[in-house]
């Protein structure tokens, strides 16, 4: 177990109703905001309405900017700085899920800060500033509302590129699970396969002698696991809707990550394929995830075996570590494809012939590995890329 | 599952020779602090050095009060109290365990206050204001260093009461594991039982659909459950070590209990023996919890199946589901006999002719219950320590 700091101060205000709190929690910090969303779903349900109200019931002036589409764009972050300066706006409240977030945070940076925003997703710049940000949650996946990074897409190039910094951690995230009862299945899923992610990522590590954290993301993931298929068959389930809001904050809040080094090859690798057209991350994770496992499991056959042991209930074979954890690697498929997600590059519509291209962007010309548990190269990457074909 | 709100913004510096920190991380937040601390042992394993030292390599003024007992008195809190005035203190810094800790926090309240600091412990005043407290932790178990709790006893008539505010959450929290190599068996388990019934006070609870939270809960016991005995048989194993250690905070800094209705009988069934006995509140709770467990696990069996099942690897009876919880009942006391721990009031040294007279003072004179799993009233509690007879 490695040395660690670790402080989450968000405030998570959650359960049914507290949307309406949103004005009060607000006003503790600025009187002035920056309302951020997306397309026109906040509005269909209502949730808008109800969010403009509390903050006009505190006296909250607001700003709006909508049109954060998935996979956030640089050109709707580099609008929402030109707003934030010329109206003096001191904070920011983003109503959506992690691409509204993850927006909002990109704007927050780029207020302080002279140069172009994407300049701190290529490493050009360090965010030294931020405006405060605050969330009201409407999707359980990304974990943005708690967590320290933001990922943007720079449409000249199609570059999807991420940046961490305990600046970004929220103020607050108002959390609701009602709010997600009108999430149609697929993004719900999606949503399932971030969250996994999420917690694979850091499941899977070299570093020793983490049993704590083990069992925390095993506990994490077994939520996801045993719920996720109860709210595809009832999607107002509130009970089984809470337990994957709550567990999507947990899973990447980061506490499942003290004191071990992740691994993050599988969303770099993913990274490319949605950047390149357009899918869902969780989509995309859920082909290469398990792609990216059949190729480095034999890298610590035991960490699988656990895997497959404790998380999926796989019998073990005792006289056969490999078949234990290649089955436990075929159960995280089959549970993809079972709540209705691609498990083939085919499935996700993505052409063959761009593997190549793919690879060399996530490894900058082959002259970057990526990954922890095991250090990917270019030739590496194609190989995962073509295992995620069968 | 409950509506809730969290937040816990301690800051966690936890590993190896982290307490080279301090002083930097106190000047962060005050030039000069009150220092506060146990009996001799951090002199002895040259910690108080250390701090010392990093204190004043960071031109960090500070005035000692050591002294702090187990179940930390209310004479030696006013005392701080009164140096804190007369000195100017604007932070305290409590180099200890949970006792430590505890009173470190009723000074912290009663600096601001007019009267008399024990008014907070007896509800006769609300803590409206503390000043800041950091932390160095040298005992895993009582959760002090995140957590919004202070215990404190008052010798005039042995009475020992608590408090609860989130004003009461240290500023940061620094864990080094190593420091607990020194720790004595009986008091390495005794911190084991309070860890575990802070987890179990929250796991036991009438609130429905807290599936997140119980299998938290559940990996939390398990790291215990398995790395005691690891300690005990080599004390200086760090991996073990450090994994109790973070279990510790993570298992009473309220993340578990999110959502969910706590019961917390045993701690006040346990308050009135160490109170009278001055026992450590671990080896009470070891007496007190299984006894609680077989008087009530009739209110809730498949919640104590579970808790067999998935805590202590009980082979389930599926046709007779009593048989399976109290397995699991009998386990959780097995483990803390076959960890050094009394089990019985004899091995404690409590006599049988107090039983009345202890729940009389935990239920005031029968005009209050006790617990929120099941609500007892006197009745019941002298059941429950009759029960620990055995």
């Amino acid at each position: 177990m490695n040395n660690f700091t670790f402080q989450n101060a968000t405030k998570i205000i959650f359960g049914k109703g507290t949307e309406h709190q949103v004005g009060e929690e607000v006003k503790k910090h600025a009187g002035k905001v920056l309302l951020h969303y997306g397309g026109g779903s906040i509005k269909k349900t209502g949730l808008y309405d109800r969010v403009v109200a509390s903050l006009k019931n505190n006296g909250v002036e607001f700003v709006e900017l909508g049109g954060v589409q998935p996979n956030p764009r640089v050109s709707l972050v580099r609008e929402g700085i030109k707003i934030c300066r010329e109206e003096n706006i001191p904070f920011i409240l983003a109503v959506g899920g992690g691409s509204v977030i993850d927006s909002a945070k990109a704007i927050s940076a780029g207020v302080y800060y002279e140069g172009d925003v994407w300049d701190f997703y290529i490493g050009k710049a360090e965010v030294e500033k931020c405006l405060p940000v605050g969330v009201v949650l409407t999707i359980p996946a990304a974990g943005s509302e708690a967590s320290t990074g933001s990922v943007l897409t720079n449409e000249d190039g199609w570059y999807k590129k991420s940046v961490d910094t305990e600046l970004f951690r929220p103020k607050f995230a108002i959390m609701n699970p009602e709010l997600t009862y009108t999430l149609p299945p697929y993004q719900t899923a999606c949503g399932a396969a971030d969250i996994m992610a999420h917690i694979m990522e850091r499941y899977f590590t070299n570093t020793p002698d983490v049993d704590f954290t083990d069992r925390l993301c095993e506990a994490t993931l077994k939520t996801i696991i045993e719920n996720i298929p109860i709210v595809l068959e009832n999607p107002e389930d509130y009970a089984a809707r809470a337990q994957i809001m709550w567990a999507s904050t947990i899973a990447h809040n980061d506490l499942l990550g003290t004191g071990r080094v992740g691994d993050w090859a599988s969303h770099q690798i993913e990274h490319e394929l949605s950047a390149i057209y357009d899918v869902a991350h969780g989509a995309g994770l859920a082909v290469v995830f398990p792609a990216w496992m059949k190729y480095v499991y034999k890298h610590n056959v035991p960490r699988f075996v656990q895997f497959a042991v404790r998380v999926w209930n796989v019998e073990q074979d005792f006289h056969n570590p490999e078949r234990t954890a290649l089955k436990g690697i075929e159960r995280t498929k089959e549970f993809f494809a079972s709540i209705g997600l691609p498990v083939t590059l085919e499935q996700l519509g993505a052409e063959e012939e761009r593997i190549e291209e793919m690879a060399d962007k996530c490894t900058a010309g082959d002259t970057e590995t990526v990954g922890e548990f095991v250090k990917l190269n270019k030739e590496d990457i194609i190989e995962i890329y073509k295992l995620a074909r069968e």
